[in-house]
């Protein structure tokens, strides 16, 4: 570990906000969390298992559309590394979500909690009002007991 | 399709050459695609499936691995969109893979071609080597058929 610096902790913090915003619901929040003005048109956004969604408004739709179909959402952040150069800067992470869906009809009281594991690239642009999320790519780990995958990491 | 600027076709060449050096298992031409200098460790890759590999010296070594362990690879990429901001550039794309492993032991002549789907977003900065890729993350399209995925994609 480094000491981070004040940069890369106002970077840390823009990267909070997009997951507050979304395990909050809250779009009004994402609205600005979201890069716009002249780059809109290339913000990115993968959601895991998803084909790439470009364009600020086909990125804010498809967030208030998980929103709407979900219940309940949280993120535990891991392995969170910053590097930031100039005006951009970039955040990887692994998500650690719990998840749940409607209550069932015949169960009302019940949750159907799901955990799941997702590792997401985050990119940040520097704008007047502050670090703004430009990519955001999540994706599944599906790997994670192959042997490669494991000789690759254990190589270290 | 908007007009490319030059800009924006030094990029695509960039990824270009990336791929290329991927595809001719050339992990020479790939050290001269990947980021090096003072960003080295903040380079940050995930391969279909994988957790996130940081640091050049870890992704080379995944490159170097995936390598040794395909006998044949080609990407077609459709659908790529590159944004350039100063001297950050996004590129997502849609690699359409044909691989192939080892030929069986009962069977030398036939080759086992497989063909996928991956979407990736690509990051790139520009160096004085030109443009480099500072990040590369690759997620294996699962949700294509799947209801609300297109229901996103159709209410364009």
């Amino acid at each position: 570990m480094t000491a981070k610096t004040a940069e890369a902790r106002a970077v840390e913090r823009a990267n909070q906000a997009f997951y507050d915003a979304v395990e909050n619901s809250d779009l009004d929040a994402l609205e600005g969390v979201v890069l716009d003005g002249p780059l809109a048109e290339t913000v990115a956004v993968v959601h895991p298992g998803w084909p790439v969604l470009r364009g600020r408004r086909e990125v804010m739709r498809s967030f208030a559309l998980i929103m709407a179909n979900t219940d309940y959402i949280q993120f535990f952040l891991t392995d969170v590394e910053i590097g930031v150069d100039g005006d951009a800067a970039v955040v990887t992470c692994t998500e650690n979500i719990l998840t749940g869906g409607p209550a069932e009809e015949d169960d009302p009281a019940g949750s159907s909690l799901v955990g799941g594991l997702v590792v997401a690239t985050n990119v940040f642009r520097r704008t007047a009002d502050g670090w703004q999320l430009w990519v955001h790519h999540g994706s599944p780990v599906l790997a994670e007991q192959d042997d490669e995958t494991e000789a690759a990491e254990n190589e270290e």
